[in-house]
């Protein structure tokens, strides 16, 4: 059980912050200038910032080590040597985790296609995503069940000769609204019979394969997230992709979303904790500025209270993710389980703690889009939702503890 | 302390529940649909539902039944008698408040023009805006200074012989964005040298006049509430107007301001319970039609704990906002002074208690436009800063339990 | 739904009030100094206070009007007039309310000897209780099984011959440790083949009869309530009285409880609202009379955030109490189920909110003896428990919730 | 931030568990049936708990590494060895600490005496003290002034020839009603002119001396706490002792008093922690058991919530402690003081959420002597209060986080 950072990382957090203070969030008002016309796609001045990451060697370092081991693949970083480093991306969400190519869904997606693709597979998507040249989606939530319990999915990928057709609909598809994305990740029921958790492949379809319809984009809170592609609603309707697409093996597909899991809680853990922590420094300078009722706000004992909940919350989530980064390196996704839920639901409840007593301490600046926290506030609460409520990981949770007596 | 409805309220209250179920809420996709290309104007819909309002006798309800005595302006309700009115457009925030001509900040316009007004603005502003024919914006808030300390305005309003000359910077001039705006009330500094709550004046301010520069919007989490005119930034830049555009005496806009207060608080706090209402009725649809783990969702213990929870907060805050109504009309502002804060401080909290967990219980839905959740929850959570953060609200009523004894 | 205290209300809480603040809350040092050698008896001063508040014509107020029309019994107040005057006997709950002859559980079990009790019970038992000369206990829940659900209840109460015979184990029998406690009523399984609501009835039993063995007391935290003769486990071994003991008829015992319900919980609620405010006042005194880091801890920001929630929560809780026990008295307690849950669950959390921050504004002295407040956040705690736990009061809301769509 | 045990710990851990679960739990009933009659003495079971956990190597396991270095005591533990050990003592928290010589604040006093104690002080005090044989209190506390404020003390220590003269009252001297306590640690001004951080000093005082008056005791919520000693108000009238008793040097009563902090709010913590483990226990083995409305109430949707909430706190605030641990053995008291009052503010606080639920589940019997959750709950809410309430903690949290920008 031991967090401390080792020196790799301690070198790399230390270049990353460098890069995200100097560079990236002084980017940030020339990203939201070029957001406004720049539709689905991504800002201009990503491209150039990824360039730069690049040349620093801040670029996939998202990648687990296994996958360095196996292709040559990422920088090698176990999950509590990248840990700090997603931390410090979240510090500027919209921008940083793609500036050094390690945004959700692209990063699981990678990750899957690393550890379960053929070669033909990662020759023709893995390598361009690792290159950061197209982007892709993750389809597996269905706006018609409750997609928490994962027998509930409705999709079919229906074995037809040498192909599969595929035909159901979904809906936050993240990033399938941006041009740059090419290719999907569909979770659908290859064989309904199985065993419930044997029922459910993935499988590739590019995007312009005939019968994919993105019929339009889901918002959250207000925001469409255009700059990462947003949130789409996407009708498969008999697409017909070959059999070689298929990701994995047949009936593969619910432990292959296990398998995606676990780092991907990690990644988005820390970034809300660097979100939350970008907050606390908003919050102190705002404070330490501005005066009402004779005094700096900072002095205020209301004020003292959130800046002081909002370091011991932080502090107590980040060990646990930590914690569980650890395990997941040591034991494996199925011994961190439990760890792997708590995060889930601990981690959001903290950043949004955090961020709307930021919002509190910069009053009608807070909600607007003249400070990042509504938009960290929306992410947050968003993430009590994606990859399953909190009331399905309390649920894994109580079991755990009810059987372990 | 008698709170029940009376038969006047009553029967308002179900032909306004009749107006607004069967005909405002339906229109709530069509009024969406055209919000997508009316930019900042209000959709057309909106034209139709007020006119049909008015035929139905459904139009400037909120106007205190002492503007109805002096000048036949409203219905002549008291504030008690409005509450459960203002209650039920809030159902249908976006739409059923501007469909009976009773929306923020208008009302609170003609409340002033009403009391304070000369005959002369009385003829050119209060009665189109009585008319529903035009839109008003009440300009306080200043983006260099903490407002909730009204002592704090920094805006300058200089006699310069027969004119004054405004200078200074606004925001959240909520409807400024709006074609059909025309006319501002701006808060401003006339003697620097009085009595600190004697300092200021309001003035009115046509948006046609030469210096007014309208900068940009501001958004509340993702919202532009481009259908209500938006949150304006607004530059007063050496403004010159008749000085006969000073509202009531010289010195008197902090006075104003109260006066301002009390009615419009009622009004905020009713829609919010509307609101809270509304999310309630959704949720229980909802998980009522859903199935997880095998059972409807609506069996879940925890989504029971929510639903009562709402129940219990909904109705204990709804009597403490009527019991200020009533004490508004029996004993006027200043003796409901706590109970004034009390609600500002409640109310939003409950609704969004309410409002996050049934967004909870529709899960990615919830988060989209394909509910009005999320909007209503950024609705709620602007209310905890608009008009003074909940500290100073706090401070308020602290203050006076700590006088008491 | 006209919650204004009346003319009469109005006297009678004055000359109450009066009364607990000259007579009762002085007399609190002297009656914790009795209580030191009291053992399981009323301290000494209780009598003392018992005449001078019945030479005052306040005693036996809490019982309703009903049982004043037709047996002369009580004051004839209605249960929205009295509420008022609960909440006056709970600023000193351990004294006030036997002072006035009107603790429970005595008021809960008079209501029902009034109400369902023969000539010959009412000779017998009510009359002295009423006269305050004797105590009584209500000997329901059982420690064996969860009595929240009532078709739990195992004690069993077989007919045999012209007597009923008793035989269970039943527990937090409060009152019963007294050496002036006389009478239980019993709640236990008359009919166990009855359909599951009318298998139980209530039974008379002398606490003198053969059989009835108090094993011990429980306490509530540490404290043992001795002053209220404590709460008992009691055995009812093979407990023979006569027939003529049933309390109402067989198989009426659910809906005897149910009866004894709604006015209880007006009482309990009140008077925890009347330890809040007790609360609060020893809050104010405190903190303006105490200085730490260079001023006093009223100016203390925290402190008035605690103060101002605490008023905002006890005056919407009051509001809710209030309104249920008018709706009581308007539509009976069928009528009024919906709130008498919400109240349930509302206010032992708003009175422990209180009542914590009180004794956090206290430092150590707010835990220990030197202040009532620890008592009586004990007090509320287990008011969270007693008469179901809130869990059972929230599905109760929720299906009525969800029922109602 | 290596928080794993090593060998020595994990060997440690699995003895003291051993002997808490097989000796010291099943124990608890029988010191439950002695504490009725030993008065403020300690039952008798404790002298043979101890007697068995010396013959074990369970002894003073509290006292850090340098002690044993200095002068041989202890086992010379880091903090963060002793740390999981700690949390395993506060599973039978009234018992256990005791039984291994590790209770408070005989702890912290032995630390000092160690640390600054003369060669005849140690010989004196701190050896009875290491063999178990007397215990002693640390009296500090005023009832009269908010001692959070550490210059607000106002107990005089007056040199007088070769004596010391002490007047002043304490309170919260915790264990001083026990027979067996002989000694007190006084803390008090000896130079008033002094710097603020410079006027104390501590001093040695034997019980018996002349003017120490032991006026009465405080208890916490119900509990007398008598197993230990209770809780004393002291007055200390004119007591004259030798100069030799003071212990360090005059003027240096604060610096250490932040000495014994650190460690001691590290066995709190941890203890805490244990008591929270346990409630955790308490309660699955009881829902497990019990059935309501037709299902185990282990399948509950809201006690899963509770139990999901309680194992997801405990294990971020335990990260916390041991980290904590860390920083103090590392880097020192000052080094580690956001976290040393982070902790003290973050731990109690999951304690009592978790004990409250688990009191909840267990209804009547939680807040009952049946389990030991309504004292643990007790002993979770004096902590936020002792060694200063958490206002002051984050009052010290925030001003660090301000000063850092």
């Amino acid at each position: 059980m031991d967090f401390a950072p080792d020196s790799r990382t301690t070198q790399l957090a230390a270049e990353l912050r460098a890069f995200v203070d100097t560079r990236v969030i002084p980017s940030e008002p020339l990203f939201a200038d070029q957001a406004q016309t720049s539709g689905w796609d991504t800002p201009a001045v990503i491209e150039e910032l990824k360039a730069e990451a690049r040349s620093r060697g801040l670029w996939n370092l998202f990648l687990p080590r296994e996958h360095h081991e196996r292709h040559g693949y990422g920088a090698g970083l176990t999950n509590l040597q990248y840990a700090p480093l997603a931390e410090i991306t979240g510090r500027s969400p919209l921008i940083a985790p793609e500036a050094v190519n390690s945004s959700a869904p692209d990063t699981g997606n990678m990750e899957l296609l690393s550890l379960f693709g053929t070669d033909q597979q990662r020759e023709e998507w893995l390598e361009p995503l690792l290159a950061g040249e197209i982007r892709s989606v993750f389809s597996m939530t269905e706006p018609a069940v409750a997609s928490s319990d994962a027998t509930n999915i409705a999709t079919a990928i229906r074995r037809d000769g040498d192909d599969y057709v595929i035909q159901g609909r979904k809906w936050w598809s993240s990033g399938a609204m941006s041009p740059r994305c090419r290719v999907a990740i569909v979770m659908g029921v290859t064989d309904p019979e199985a065993d419930p958790h044997r029922r459910q492949s993935m499988i590739l379809v590019p995007l312009d394969t005939a019968g994919v319809r993105i019929e339009r984009a889901t918002s959250v809170f207000g925001y469409t997230d255009s700059t990462h592609g947003g949130h789409a609603v996407i009708h498969y309707d008999d697409v017909r992709v070959p059999a070689e697409n298929l990701l994995g093996e047949p009936g593969s597909g619910f432990a292959l979303s296990q398998a995606r899991l676990g780092p991907g809680r990690i990644h988005h853990c820390m970034r809300l904790l660097g979100m939350a922590e970008r907050a606390v420094e908003l919050t102190v300078d705002r404070v330490k500025a501005r005066v009402a009722f004779g005094k700096p706000v900072a002095e205020q004992g209301v004020v003292q209270h959130w800046i002081a909940q909002s370091r011991i919350q932080i502090e107590q989530a980040r060990l646990l993710v930590l914690k569980t980064a650890w395990l997941i390196d040591t034991v494996g996704n199925q011994g961190a389980r439990t760890e792997i839920a708590a995060i889930k639901v601990a981690v959001p409840e903290v950043t949004k703690y955090v961020v709307d007593r930021a919002i509190q301490a910069h009053g009608g600046m807070g909600v607007s889009q003249d400070t990042p926290l509504a938009a960290l506030y929306a992410q947050a609460r968003l993430l009590q939702i994606a990859d399953g409520p909190d009331e399905v990981h309390e649920m894994v949770i109580a079991r755990r503890e009810l059987r372990a007596r």
